[in-house]
């Protein structure tokens, strides 16, 4: 089981907020709405996505990297790892 | 009009493309994926929107910057400034 | 000439105080600071290079980008591209 | 003790290259080089010191918070908040 289960709703309602910003951002495109409008626009969107990976990023440590640290020395080495290169993809993203 | 008409249609594939990515990873949330795949899936994401921003970026410069600077200093100036602040919230989001 | 001369001086005393902030760090790395308190230092720096780099774009786009426009459609689209460029690896690093 | 003395050399070495980096740039600037090419240069010590710091995030998540998951749930709890906080302030600069 992931490890952001108990908050599943909350992820859901922002994701589902995150795909209605795209599609307006779209409908500006469409109706040739000014450009620096829409750079805003995509910024805020840009914005809640990262707010996502964070919240991924502290419910991942929380329990996957916790759970394997005390599991075993290489299952805690192994998840470190795993988790520093999408904090890595993440911070160069 | 907008500076990027030349291109909308282009434009609005890819945000299309992006609200779909977007709703797989609601997706992925709803069937307990794994965090870090979850992860790696919104930074593609993330990545596609700035790659949206940088392209309004550089056509609001070629036309909506380029004719203010043929038409005044003050309107040069003015939208210089604004692309300049658009910039620093695409680099600090 | 550069685009930001005018300011030139305020440039340097902004990299001469970067220049020691860097040397900071490698100070509290020495002293085995903890590793939290480093990198809320490191974020600070990046922090304040990503300021200094804005002011340049801004200065390019004020001086360089604006003088091409009136220059030539041939010198304008070149500086809007190169300057465009420069907003890529500023947005991606 | 910090996380990172393992590999404390190796920090130094690199943050020391940052620090003539820097003082590279402010002579750019002295000697009046293009400002695109002033640009190139601090991207490239952006990504210099967001690698020191993805590095140091690595180190924090293998020592602190293995260790602190091992001691006791408050303090796994604690090290994983603080570590995200300290994430978060990563993504953002």
């Amino acid at each position: 089981m992931a490890g952001y289960s108990g908050t599943k709703e909350d992820y859901l309602k922002r994701l589902r907020r995150i795909e209605g910003q795209v599609r307006g951002i779209a409908r500006m495109v469409d109706e040739d709405t000014y450009c620096i409008d829409i750079l805003t626009q995509v910024s805020a969107v840009t914005k809640a996505l990262q707010a996502v990976s964070l919240g991924l990023v502290e419910d991942h440590l929380s329990h996957c990297v916790v759970d394997a640290a005390r599991a075993s020395d290489e299952a805690g080495e192994e998840k470190v790892r795993e988790a520093a290169d999408a904090i890595a993809r993440l911070v160069r993203s």
